[in-house]
């Protein structure tokens, strides 16, 4: 019987994103599954290829308005909304449709997180989709519903996790990830045109006040086993995707590169996704864009008494719709690594 | 029996595109087929992910010196060489090989045009890889060599031959393309290095003085039946890939837009990667980033007489290493499509 | 007496880069001439430096309502608001008030161009601010109402003008424009975010429907004491700021690259801010940026019988704010170079 | 008397903006100063602009050897030399000559810094040029010999120094800097060419051994009056010019944000090219470009108990070629912001 999937937000950067993985995913390509509604905001009733005019082979879908009926009928069901808005159309998909939301509304597990950073309720927390996190595969494996990670979160927990947990790092951390501006997403925000951006760097969000802080600290905690602090900075850099994190954090006394080295490698040895690069070389954005690869380099500044681990990623692909098919395939028992290329589009 | 394929120039831009569509192509993820040699000139005996850091899954592979033994023993060679390098490889290798060669030296069908725009002997004149043009594929099915098109020849011959073939575009012809710096490859010149070509927009090849201009007027001679005047001027602009091509030409008199795109949408109906745009919407390179496709649309300016083509394609895709690995499908007999896609890697 | 400057429609790309070239000049830095009101539309009530960070020295200044009133008591009036609505401030404006209008409105002489690409009434035509046309000077020294051209127009003019005069070229043109964003301005349109334009090529205004068309054919007429076929295509590149126009036309028969060169040569011998580039060497956008010069080069195409002209220009700078500022030198007496750098902020 | 200019490096980045600033210079424009040699290494004998298209005022002069010859009879000698190079040149000129170095040869105060990060002998230590620095203008002033600061020092440096000055922050000090490629110069390495560094953020120089990193420990110990723990890390990002440094620090116990800007205010209040913008305001490097200001912002994040300032300037004005012509202003009892602009060519 064949899988039908939605998705609703197609006409976002996640959105389009999960169509053009999807559209290469061996289920589609196969049949086992296929594409039902796309759906959009006020943009439904236009054709999709007007906002997304990479994903030809969809030139004749038109685009549904997001609602229960729309959505109903499928048995996955991407959500790629807004943050704030997934909590109310989840409520509306039954049980057993597996529902993957790419927005924050699931993601935090103190409701004293989401109310600080939102402003609204909390909609309850739903297993954590990163895979790579201990015991996490666990959770995913059949699971029905899924939070899917936030960009930033995704490649600052997999950079700063395993020194942690092997306590090599002091937890107080300092994080500052320069970020292409898709992870902003389509909004009409002067400060986002191209005009603005182009041969430019900016801050944002300085100070904690970024949304994703809470999540990297939660993850983070559990890492450390103990409260970490973090300091998260988001730098806006000219171009369209990819995420370079600089994690930086305490040496604990005695630690030695060696010793790191081997923290990291044993925890991503199996992991498909995951690459210490050898040492002399540093992960840049290009190499990972497209792919679901994160790609982490090391190092042990002894003048300074800290480990700096730094950490590429796109930021649609595993930072939000790769990771959100990673987590797809999990939940539906295909193989995690389905549909997914570890091969960035360089140069 | 496996397929092995061997890559002549793994370290350039085209090499590495090569390998990333080989890696995802159906052939060789089950098996089918298998990469052999991945050869370099003076970087031979380093680690191709010190060239190529995106191509993780092959990690572990050294780069051999490109020659008659290293490249023996394989069914399939792709030569992504510096010009004129390709000839004297190619003869080395036995006629039951399938060479794809991304370089001009078999291109151009005149001696002389070669001599003029090269310098030295023409090696010779190959099936032209180019599937999309009238009666290419029956020579290409099959064949044991191939001459892959140019990035600038291949869009623009897509974008004008309709036109000329039908009779509507007069055949004194105007392209400028605008083309990221990739299509310069790795050549170490201070006016490719990032802090010169950011921000900047400059011209070269004025006067049809690029190398592409011959190749251009061959194919455009075959759609209009008689010698078409080139006037051809790339642009360097700000990004790595792409090539959007702006290629117009005196309409015939009484032309009107309606044939025009009919014999557009007669000429590309079907074919797998070359779309007209719907009306309305114009070809931009993101979309077709990575991709195989090329994106086309047609005006009609009816006040200068002329019309307008405006192509998009991605150069190191569909404009060299989709191309040939388009080829190699159609040579070995395997689906023409198999490995390509037609989504772009768009924002 | 001190010259009382204002400035409408401050917070756009043209405001702002007449405000950055005014605080240079040599009058503003002694004291002969201030800036009094710089007014805004929706944005009035806001400090200038929330749309303009880089305005430091004009920190404290809110922005006015563009009224009657507020832009009263002022000897120099620039407007630089969207087109169509200077007409309706100007002639709120005593005639002695020397008025620079950024917009199109008074640049076009037949009111049917105007009613044809802008659909409204024409509001008339003012002198035509490019100092470099033969009799312009004469025209704009004294004058009290000035129309600054458009960007396309300023560079595709003194591009192709020497050519058409001297009677080398034949009038039937081709002009194809990379142009940066920022010569859109800062609507929110989906089109220019940044995730958008940053690695990406994209057509617009294809067939002859850009508003700058009939401005530049009537330029070109002028030069060809002639209708000329103008045929334009603007091309959106990754960049903010920069025009780089390959403008090409048949060549007449028998001309040679030494008398294009020597008309080139004699038509801008005396002229400031533009550049016949020595043989050899292309003009780049880099190189002019921020500045108020124009490049230009000369190919002579043998084969297509074809004039090429590339010429660059800082869209904002002497294709829109330091045009303006050489206008106003002009008409009020000024040393016409005053506050206008020839050199460019590269890399 | 005629003040003498000569420029040792005039072919690279830092060269180019030096001469682009003189050009501007109101002691050069008015004939008190003027440009004497323009020196190169392996490029002496070939025109200036081959190499800096953007100085057309200059088009005719060729550039001489550096050597003791060329550079004598100069009041002034800007230096802008590979590192390592200004030692041997300075030798060779007299006591009574002004000479500005560029470089890093005397920057330094400890010679076994200089030899852990250059590896040869130290040339001595000069007067320090960054005059925003506490008693650093009284040296500065009739100076015969200056060293410009490194462009990540300049701005490092001025983002911490008053924090660390007023006891506010403890000195463990984490800053993470992205800069534009030019700061690398124009060397030619494969990771510095347009299509490696557009749509790519990368790390290098990771863990506290970029050069730069002992002169930032070496001034902010100064501000702290004891040794600072320093962790650099820079970032390369697709843009030519800029440097946004994100500077963090743990905040003293009870530290407010009050006590922090008004620390700022004080340092900086007459200080014409520093700016702590208003609250809610945050850097840009665009807001900057080609000007001599650094633009700085204040947050505190009571969750991580850490102050991070955000600063902004361009590596090649005030981060080299900028604070050189201050430097020399200062040196010859010029009026220091002669020359140098406050307003970045934004966008």
């Amino acid at each position: 019987m064949t899988i039908r999937i939605a998705v609703a937000g197609a006409t976002g950067y996640a959105g389009g994103e999960i169509l053009r993985l999807l559209l290469a995913h061996p289920a589609v390509q196969d049949g086992r599954a296929e594409l039902g509604t796309l759906s959009a905001g006020r943009n439904a009733g236009s054709l999709l290829v007007e906002h997304q005019p990479q994903l030809v082979p969809l030139h004749d879908r038109v685009l549904a308005e997001t609602d229960r009926e729309t959505l109903a009928g499928h048995d996955v069901v991407f959500l790629a909304l807004p943050h704030g808005q997934s909590g109310p159309v989840a409520e509306e998909l039954g049980p057993d449709v597996l529902v993957v939301d790419c927005g924050a509304d699931f993601r935090l597990e103190q409701a004293a997180d989401w109310k600080r950073f939102y402003g609204t309720e909390h909609a309850g927390t739903w297993p954590y989709g990163l895979p790579e996190l201990p015991g996490a595969r666990d959770l995913l494996r059949g699971a029905k519903r899924v939070a899917v990670p936030g960009c930033f979160p995704t490649v600052s927990t997999l950079a700063l996790y395993p020194a942690l947990a092997a306590g090599l790092a002091h937890p107080e951390v300092v994080i500052i990830a320069a970020t292409g501006t898709s992870g902003a997403g389509k909004s009409l925000k002067p400060n986002l045109l191209g005009s603005e951006v182009m041969g430019n760097a900016s801050a944002y969000g300085v100070g904690g006040t970024h949304r994703h802080t809470p999540e990297i600290a939660q993850n983070l905690g559990k890492a450390a086993s103990e409260q970490v602090k973090v300091s998260f900075t988001p730098i806006l850099v000219p171009m369209s995707r990819g995420i370079l994190a600089t994690c930086t954090a305490p040496a604990e006394p005695g630690v030695t590169l060696t010793e790191l080295r081997a923290a990291y490698e044993k925890a991503y040895a199996d992991e498909p996704f995951v690459t210490l690069l050898p040492e002399g070389r540093w992960p840049q954005t290009a190499a990972v864009l497209g792919s679901n690869s994160v790609h982490l380099q090391i190092a042990l500044d002894r003048e300074a008494d800290r480990i700096v681990v730094v950490g590429a990623v796109d930021n649609l692909a595993k930072g939000t719709g790769g990771g959100a098919v990673q987590c797809m395939n999990l939940a539906l028992g295909l193989p995690e690594t389905a549909g997914l290329s570890t091969v960035g589009v360089a140069p």
